[in-house]
């Protein structure tokens, strides 16, 4: 642990208030520093992180934890939060496997009321926090501390819709930074940026001070003014937009300046309505790598903290880079493809197309819900709308999946990338979507092997004119070199045949269904077949109905049990004479936590070393003792 | 079929533009009548139907369908758009078993571009409509028509969002008529009865020109006028909300007025901006019992016309019921039991905790994804709520529910009501919540065979202080009498012995397994054991298994096959020499259109009687032969 001179003096948030004033700059360049250390070598989320340093400071200066509830949305956004909060010595462990959670985590700090991963819960909950203690005449205040770009989510302003008739009191700090990861869209990050280059509260009031001072007072202008006083309000408030719901809009105020937010703090502390807070920062500040590419530096694997150097990406190609090719070739081909992200425009590999493609491409930010029906109603004048939304996030929209596309039969093409496991941990797991997908009517769910297969899956996804899902994980294949049959709906590929065992393998799996079956037939002589599944809906039952009956079939799929291939053979097969089933895949009743996806299959014996060994002892146990004699 | 002088001249929507104008109340007269005759037969959503007669004359007035678009909202309010369309003739068979859906349906006319039954789908998809009209250079102007209960969706706030910056045109009608099902709540409708009830915009003009006229007209403040531009503007439209998020704002105007709707849409087509129009409707305008009671009248199973009175329910206590009684009776004895509803306080059950425990029930508004985040920060500082949500409307909420609850293993209930098949079509059985909730971390997930086994299933709800869901059909359970034995979690119930068959029902299908039972035995001999399966999660695995092993196994749920119960069976049984399994569910592939339940069962061999057929076939077939002989 490196030594500091103020930030060693911090082991709990009451520590912060003991400071003297002078002292907080120097505690927040410590703080950047912690940060940009560990992000250095764990990854993780820098730019948000430096961007809430000071505001970070000032709400624990002003605020009384645990007795006071701070809830982060989108939760990437309180690594100094931690450090202030008694888990200094741990810090260097966050993201690691067994580490610090890149979330809050009640289960680690008392300091962290929620476990918030995904965007736009934070106005929601503290509404939940608030009229509980509302209700239960508890003390303590309540803040949610919301960006911009989660602001626009549909549960954030379902929240604020509620904000008035639910509770008396609630402290809403918007943290403007512009962006969600790529630059915030829409109409309320528009306004909130009105707000602050346009008209400033002071100018504005002086003149209209002035203006009124210099009317004839007669009664009928007074009159007048009297009756308008809401108006007139909304007239010199700049958050009228919030007012109009009911609640007091203070701002906009400068994040980076720390007297300034510290008394605004303080005021607000005391206010008994509804407040909400604009605070203006800069993501990534204090480092000027991430200042100036605030989007590359959201979210990194590593890099080198003195030059800005990202950690080298393993070599080769990745899915969503595949699948940002095969877009903007479908959409050089045929004028009616267009593309949907949900600010994920360089996550999702749509970066190229948004350029090559400006008008036929859609970021319509944090709002899955609306990206999908936004979707059908393309689709269902005339147009293929291709969305690629991160399995996790997939289930905000599963309504709409069904609702607006599936029922419709809909020509959409939805991409859920990082699908299964991924190093963030259970919030972000893209485990869940498929379990839904598959009772969906009408629609069709491919996995690829490796990138030249999701190529082809997308030229037949815009071929069958109906609604398509194509799920794969982060990364790329490390298949990229195996070749690729024609695909025909329904079918499963046949990639290596055997006699003793089946091996059927959803995406990317099929490399570890190879790698498995190599070992089996190395240490034990075992023949194994090999099936790419391909399609999971509709499901090449023949085949795998026909496989079972000549030998144990094995399943492996970056899903939970459960809830994919592993139920489609169950059920095709409980009434056969099988020869035996196993199935490999993420236990449904395990915390799966975060760690890298190979700590992570080390755990839950998803290694292919860790299945052969179980297939042995399973199937080919008088095999494996003969061996041993 | 009524003759009617006017509306039998519409045949087309062209029609409604040849008629005069002096024709067009009698036209409104005679679709009112239409509407309340076969809603008082068929049952349906009358006091949606009625306020927007008007609006609908006027829309087909101006706009030429189907190359304009309406976007009709939560489709129920489209009766009079229906017999306007085409649809007259078969009007009368609307929500029946094999006739006019009780929604628009794209397969049933080409005047409806898009299905719609859940609330606030209209402006995410009407963006869509507009795009692909802008993308692909066709003509027609785009209209969404939304309520202003499904306004606060946040789908639909996630698409305002996104007005500006997608499309440079788009229509977006509010029908204003204070309520979703109950009354609207929270601020953004609060904000529209401001506008109504408030200030005037025209009295308002009329004083700020006045006082500008009179402000000196030195430079200085010249120029302060210009710079406020913007902000002069908002002071003078009562809109300002909208208009912030970049739209223009017009009305409001009133909904039973032809004249001044018509002349506002012929105005508002020619614009070339995105507007709203704030139109004034009165829910079940024009017949005196729904004016005065529109959440009665919101959706009825038919009425009599002449006096209003509802047709009698079913005698006995429903599922609905028990729960608002026992929510009540928890209530009084647990003073942090809270209950939450979305828009559906009478349809939950909720009515009489809401006027008892008003400071402890939560009406959210029409927005089932605050509903659970806000019940998980609600649980998560030391109350226990009790949230009741259609199954249909749990689709809304499924992230909540993994993200905010069940990650968390938040101590929340979750009733997932109208759960299975229900009347009105694919738009809203309740089939899909519970494929999602079974994959759930920590969620208890029961179904009551009965009223009183709903009761405990709360209580023990309540004691689990963990995640807990508890799915129910509308209606009762008709087996009101049959006792329960004390639950304990995990372990099924078995309700009747039997040596030849083992029969495990969900919830309230131990009824149809009764009555299969039944025949079985009468008719074949068969000696079948029931057993209440009580828990999906966790499954009493443990009988299940040594049930399954000696004789053959049938599974009866009202859900979709491959979603439930079946799966679980599945799962644990195809590794063992079980004695058979046959599972009676809803089929997957297959749409399951409107109609009464028991019409849907018969389509589906899903009646006790075609059960018991297909058991004596696949299992007992030498037996049945056997009788024969």
């Amino acid at each position: 642990m490196r030594k500091h001179e103020i930030l060693d003096q911090i082991l709990t948030p009451a520590d912060v208030k003991k400071l003297k004033g002078e002292q907080l700059p120097q505690l927040c360049r410590e703080l950047r520093e912690e940060i940009v250390d560990a992000v250095s070598h764990n990854g993780g989320h820098l730019a948000p992180n430096l961007g809430v340093v000071e505001l970070t400071v000032a709400l624990h200066r002003v605020f009384d934890l645990p007795k006071d509830k701070i809830l982060w949305d989108v939760g990437h956004q309180t690594y100094a939060h931690k450090l202030l909060t008694g888990r200094r010595d741990r810090f260097a462990t966050i993201r690691r496997y067994h580490g610090l959670s890149g979330f809050p985590s009640p289960e680690e700090s008392e300091y962290d009321p929620f476990v918030s991963g995904h965007a736009g819960t934070s106005i929601s909950a503290a509404l939940g926090f608030e009229a509980a203690n509302e209700n239960l005449g508890k003390d303590g205040r309540v803040v949610a501390v919301i960006g911009d770009g989660s602001l626009i989510c549909g549960l954030s302003m379902e929240a604020l819709n509620n904000v008035r008739s639910t509770c008396k009191n609630l402290i809403i700090v918007i943290n403007d930074n512009k962006m969600s990861i790529s630059r915030s869209v829409g109409a309320i990050p528009n306004y909130l940026n009105r707000i602050i280059t346009g008209y400033s509260y002071n100018r504005f009031k002086a003149f209209a001070k002035m203006a009124l001072r210099k009317l004839p007072a007669s009664s009928e202008i007074i009159g007048g003014i009297q009756k308008i006083e809401g108006a007139t309000k909304s007239l010199f408030v700049p958050g009228i937009f919030f007012e109009e719901l009911g609640l007091r809009y203070i701002g906009p105020v400068n994040g980076h300046q720390l007297p300034e937010l510290i008394e605004t703090f303080r005021r607000i502390r005391e206010f008994n309505r509804p407040v909400i807070v604009h605070v203006i920062t800069q993501k990534g500040e204090g480092y000027e790598y991430a200042e100036r590419q605030p989007e590359k530096f959201h979210g990194v694997s590593g890099f080198d903290p003195d030059t800005g150097e990202l950690s080298k990406k393993r070599g080769g190609t990745t899915f969503s880079g595949e699948f940002g090719r095969t877009l903007c070739s479908l959409a050089e081909k045929h004028s009616e493809v267009v593309g949907i992200t949900a600010a994920m425009r360089s996550g999702t590999g749509m970066k190229d197309f948004s350029e090559r493609f400006p008008d036929r491409f859609y970021d319509v930010g944090i709002a899955e819900g609306h990206a999908l029906t936004f979707a059908a109603g393309l689709a269902a004048n005339g147009l293929h709308p291709v969305v690629s939304v991160y399995a996790t996030f997939l289930q905000r929209a599963l309504d709409s999946l069904y609702h607006d596309i599936c029922l419709q039969k809909l020509p959409v093409v939805i991409c859920a990338d990082r699908s299964g496991v991924v190093e963030d941990g259970p919030t972000h797991h893209g485990l869940y979507d498929e379990n839904f997908a598959l009772a969906m009517p009408d629609l069709c769910i491919m996995a690829p092997k490796n990138e030249p297969e999701l190529a082809a899956m997308l030229e037949l996804g815009y071929q069958l004119r109906s609604p398509v899902m194509i799920r794969y994980p982060r990364g790329g294949s490390g298949l990229g070199k195996l070749s690729c049959a024609p695909l025909e709906k329904g079918r499963a590929e046949v990639v290596r045949d055997g006699r003793d065992l089946s091996i059927w393998a959803v995406g990317r799996e099929v490399k570890t269904a190879l790698e498995t079956a190599d070992i089996l037939k190395e240490k034990a002589g075992i023949s194994c077949r090999v099936v790419n599944v391909r399609f999971l809906k509709p499901l090449d039952t023949e085949l795998l109905r026909a496989d079972a009956l000549k030998m144990p079939l094995v399943t492996f799929e970056n899903t939970l049990l459960g809830t994919g291939l592993d139920v489609l053979a169950d059920r095709l097969l409980i009434g056969e004479k099988h020869c035996g089933i196993l199935h490999f895949a993420w236990p449904q009743e395990e915390k799966i936590p975060h760690g890298t996806e190979a700590e992570l299959r080390a755990q839950f014996g998803l290694t292919a070393e860790a299945a052969a060994q179980t297939v042995r002892s399973r199937f080919f146990e008088k095999s494996a003792e003969q061996e041993r004699k």
